[in-house]
This record gives C-alpha cells, structure tokens and sequence, in this order.
C-alpha cells in the first residue's frame, strides 16, 4: 500500500525499423525515448481521488465513496465504458486528450480496484515531456505510469525499495503486470493498439517484434537522435489500407521490399548490440545508410510526404541521416546523430525555419521507474512541487 | 553493291528498366530512341573513301589503293589496333571521339571488305541527333549505320528495294549480321560492350535482355518523354562496383531490392504490350508509379544522384514522373510524357534553369533503316546535301 509519495516516469517511442513491414511478419525495432512522462502519486485524507494533468489544463476529481458505489457494478466490459463516460462527465465540449485521459484514468482505477481491492484517497499529477497525437507514444507512457503508480498503491505489485541509484525498477514480473494492465489503459484510448507503445514504454531500451512477439535487447548503446514533427496529420488506418492496396497491386515487386526492410530491422539490430559491446564510430556510417535505405523503400510502399522528403533534404544539408518514423505520410522524422555533431543547431533552425518542431534526445532509455525527488531534474520538480 | 547513294539512320536507345541489375542476371528493357543517327552513302569515282563526321567537324579520306595494301596483312586482331591508329594518323591531339570515330569506321571498312571483298570508292557523311557520351548509344547508332553502309556497299546484305513507304528494312537475317558487325565496331569504341546498345539500334522497338539474351517485345506503343542531362560526368564502371560492393556488404537488403526491379522490368513489358493493343490513359499512371519506385530502387543501390534528385524534384512539381537512366551518378534522367502534357514546356525550362540539358522525343522507333530522300526531315537533307 501507498506510504509516502512516489513519483515514476515512463518512456515515449520510436520506431527505428520496421514500420508497416510488421503488419506483414517482418520485424520491427522500437526504442524507447529520453522524452518522458512523468506520475506523482501521494496518499492524501480528503476521501478523494484527484488527477491532475498539468499539459492539458485538466484536473478531475470523485469521491471515493462514489468511486465505491461504481466498483459494484464495474466488469470492465466494454459495453460498461457509455456509463463510465457518464459517469466522468465526459461530453462532447471536451477535447479527445481530456476526454481519453480521464476515461482510461477511471477505468484503470475501476478495474485494478475490482481485482485487488480499492485504492485509497490519492493525488496524481500527471507531466510528460512528449507531444501528443504525434505517434511518440505519448498515450502509452501515461497508461504504464497510471497502471504501475495504481497498481503499486493497492499493493498488487510492491514498492522498489530506493536505494542510492536515482532510479529503481520492479522485478519483471511486476513490470509484466504493468505492461498487461497499461495494455487495457491503450484500449480505451486506442481501441485496437498493437501493444507496441506500453511494452516500449514498460521495458525501455530496444525491443524487436515480429509476429505479435516482443523481445528485449540485451543490450543497447545510447544513441542521439532529433525528432522533427512535420505537423502533416495522417491517418495510420489509412496508411496502412493504402500499403496492402499496393502490395496486392504489385505483388513482386513490393513483397521483396519487406522482406528487405526485415533485412534491414535484422542488420540494424546486429549493429545496436556491436555498438553496445564496443562504441566506435565505425558503426554511424552503417546505422546512417540503413536510415536511407529505409526511407526509400517507406516511399515505395507508399507513406512517404513531401514534408518528409523536406526533412531528409534538409539534414542531409548538414551532413545528417532521416527517416520517417511511425505511420508516416506526414507525422515525424527521427535523425540518427553523431556523437559529438556539429551541426545540429544549424540543422534545427532549419528545419524551424520550415514550420517543423524539433526534439533533441536519445534512444535507448530505460523503461518504468521509480525516482528518488533528489534526481529529477528542476522542470519536472517545479511541476510536482510549485512554489 | 553500291548502285546510287543511300540514307540509312539507327536510333539511339534509353534503359527503362533494369540499369545495374541486369549486371546480377535481372530483366532489363531498352528501347529505341527517336533521337537517330542518319548516315548518307554515296558511290564516287575518284578512287578514295571518305568519310566526314560533321558533328564533330572531321573529314577524313584514304585513297582505295592505300587500303587495300593494309588488306593485305589485316586480321582484325586486336594487336593490329596500333597498325591501325598509326595508319589513320590518330594521335593524342585529336579528341576521343573523333579517334574513335575515325578508327571504328577504318576497322569495319577492312575487317568487312577482308571477308566480302574490297569496298569500292565511296564518300560517307554521318550526323546524328544524339548527344555523345551522355549513355545514350550514339556510337551503337553509329556502328550500326556504318555496319549496314558497308555491308550494303560491299554486297553482303541486300539493298532493300524501296516501297511507297517513307523506310524500309533489311532482312532479319540481314539484320542479325549488322548488328554482329556493329558490335565488333562497339568493341574498338568501348572495349567491352555488353551488346543492348547494338541490339537496340539494330532492332529498334524495345528490347528485353536478360541474362545475355535478347528479346524483341512483339508489339510496342510508341511514348512521348524527355530526356534531361544532368551533365555530370561519371564512371559506369566504378558504378558498377559501387553497386557490387553494397550487395556484399548487405546481401539480405540488396538482393531483395535487384528481385524488386526484376519485377518491375516484368511488369512495365506487360504494361507495353497491353498499351500496344489497346492505347488507354488508365496505363500512364501504372508506368508513372514504376518509374518512381525504381528510382527509389536506384538510389538504394547507390547510383542516384543530387542532379538527379533534383531533375524529379523539378519534373514533379509539374505532375511528372523520372528516374535516371543508364549507369546513374548523374548523367541522364528520363521523364514519361503523357499524350497530351500540360506542363513539359515550363518543366524543360525549369530543367533548363537547373543547367540541365533536355531533348524532347520518344521511345519505341524503329531499328536500322533505309530512307527515301523525300521522307528526311529539312535538318538532315540541308547536312547532306548543303546548298
């Protein structure tokens, strides 16, 4: 149960390889990212149960007892969510995140609550640090925040024990009930998510999957990256329709490019875990021309953009290597980085200069944790703690 | 043998599909330029052989007796290639084509007239519409006219006895000897000719070749394109190995890639010969689609370029389609024109002020030729017959 305040954060993610090819069994690469969001969760004594999300302007909040009178009645069953929308006071006036972020917040509640008895009086203040709506994960680093911070508090999973690291984690079967939970939270948002976001954002680090299965990394070099949001909204429904319309179009000629973008994922995967044994530079030239040769073949299959194109031509300028990452036909750009590179300022006030928004951070991070307040860095503390 | 003069022309050619991985045993499809190379052959009685090359400003003669001393001892080795530039007086003044010009032609002449019989006294005037060096097979069109002049002249092919149509055609068994004589013309030009050149400007139409043979496609419709220049100089042989080294450093990613344009060779003939058969609108954007995604393909590889990049950049700003063609690493692209193009006139001005060069014409004309003087266009008359 819930002794003292906590505060977690879980990761966004990229794709690195492997986006759309994964629909067809190819293996794909997800990362997760430096960007994070951040939970505070403190017991509090007002027979209240209130989340407050700082992005969004949001601040909710139920009596327990009435949080209580729901719990009798709750099966989680999707026919229930009409009622829980209700419930929430969830009208068409609100905006999609306030709305979303509510909901999965109540149902998350409502369903860990159901199997492992109520949670308490609490405080939450959700921040992240990732754009939302821009394919970074952003959705599933809150539902594995909310799921690990509920679950924590009604004692299903424990509370890592702090120790003179500035992070801890919870064993893996914890993290594995968290990523199933968070899976839930991705439902009511997503309706249909492929469970690609919350187990990036649970594990961290690099995970390939291939045919519905995930597998960690065993290790992974930190690696520098700019991600550049071209702000072009694209539909992922409608991408990934206009993808198997032109592999049943062109059938021999578009079924060797997955199986070269499977190559690629394979190839780069081998490169991580080199670089993670040995950090050399030798291993950029590679990493660069598989950014290449994937953005190619993503514009064969047909979810390139002009925007993206953009994007490409203008870090080339400065010597860097683009893809888009995610759904593409708009959406964002990952740019691999070097070490020590000289020209990323120049490269980012281009890209500026071109409507884009930009984000310097890396691959690699760890997943769900667990913060001593002394490590977190002065925004995140600012938000938790405002004077 | 040579009763009146002659005019004979060979088209150009362009790689639609194929360029490099056809290297690797993959379709490639060439075809006939209506860019021609046109060769006028005139008996005369002054007892020399003359030949003038007006493009490059060369007038070159021998007196008959001359060549047939050097007949004597002439077996068309290669070791004789020195004998040879020393008796044509080339010397390391003269530019490249005009030696290689002057030295195809003085080897054809005695390697033909070894094995059918001494060539008569004759004046030759050669011009072409094709530009030299650019991979556009102005030196196939060249032997090919030289081979089908020479082989006329000395009586070992027919002379096609005119018709009321404006051309008219050797034999195919006629035509197969030309070009085997042409090839060996290639042979002292390039050194190693892979013999699509010859083949196109023998045959014309389009040619599919695959793992060293050739294909004539039954039927083919004749499309508008342009063709643009970038004028940057490259070395298809150390493009060659480019592409030979990427396959063996990424085989899994490449080999795909070389099966994806095999079947993109396939597909675009399929295209052709329905287009052939039934002339519709609906196959343009199919053929459009191909060329992007070879293009794409072709950069892969590793044989794009930023000329090249910039010629489809600018071609589809006016809802154009290009990709390069031939080696790659500049020199030209090729652009589909639609029946009726809008927008060619401002793309080629765009092309222009680029630096680029563009010729306008198109593909799918008809092989090695004989004409009726009435049916050459005012251009080539006022060459051959100046006021």
């Amino acid at each position: 149960m819930l002794a003292k305040p906590l505060t977690l954060s879980a990761p966004g993610k990229a794709i690195l390889h492997g986006e759309h090819a994964v629909v067809y069994g190819k293996a794909a690469l997800a990362v997760a990212l430096n960007l994070r969001t951040f939970l505070r969760i403190k017991p509090s004594n007002n027979g209240k149960v209130l989340i407050h999300l700082p992005n969004i302007g949001t601040s909710v909040n139920w009596e327990t007892f009435r949080l209580r009178t729901l719990l009798t009645v709750f099966s989680g069953n999707p026919e229930q969510m009409d009622a829980l929308k209700e419930f929430a006071g969830i009208t068409t006036e609100l905006s999609a995140a306030e709305s979303l972020g509510t909901l999965a917040f109540l149902y998350l509640y409502l369903s860990i609550s159901a199997k492992y008895g109520q949670i308490p009086s609490v405080e939450i203040v959700v921040w992240s640090e990732l754009p939302t709506g821009t394919g970074l994960g952003s959705s599933a680093a809150y539902s594995v925040c909310l799921a690990a911070a509920l679950l924590t508090a009604c004692g299903a999973i424990g509370c890592p024990v702090e120790t003179e690291k500035s992070i801890v984690r919870w064993s893996e079967e914890e993290m594995d009930l968290i990523n199933r939970w968070a899976f839930r939270g991705e439902q009511v948002i997503h309706g249909k998510p492929s469970g690609v976001d919350n187990s990036v954002a649970t594990w961290g680090g690099v995970l390939r999957f291939q045919s519905g299965k995930f597998t960690s990394l065993k290790r992974v070099p930190t690696l520098r990256i700019l991600l550049t949001n071209t702000k072009v909204s694209r539909s992922t429904k409608i991408l990934v329709a206009s993808v198997k319309d032109k592999i049943l179009k062109f059938p021999a000629i578009m079924n060797p490019v997955l199986a070269s973008i499977d190559a690629i994922s394979h190839e780069c995967e081998s490169v991580l875990e080199a670089m993670a044994v040995s950090p050399s530079q030798e291993y950029y030239p590679v990493l660069e021309e598989l950014f290449d040769i994937n953005q190619h073949h993503l514009n064969v299959i047909g979810v390139g953009h002009s925007s993206l194109d953009n994007v490409c031509r203008v870090t080339a300028t400065h010597g860097l290597h683009s893809k888009l990452t995610g759904a593409g036909g708009g959406g964002c750009a990952i740019t691999l980085l070097r070490p020590d590179p000289l020209m990323v300022e120049a490269a980012r006030q281009d890209l500026s200069a071109c409507g884009f928004e930009c984000w310097e951070t890396s691959i690699g991070a760890p997943g769900i944790c667990l913060h001593s307040l002394s490590s977190l860095k002065a925004e995140v503390l600012h938000i938790f703690n405002p004077v």
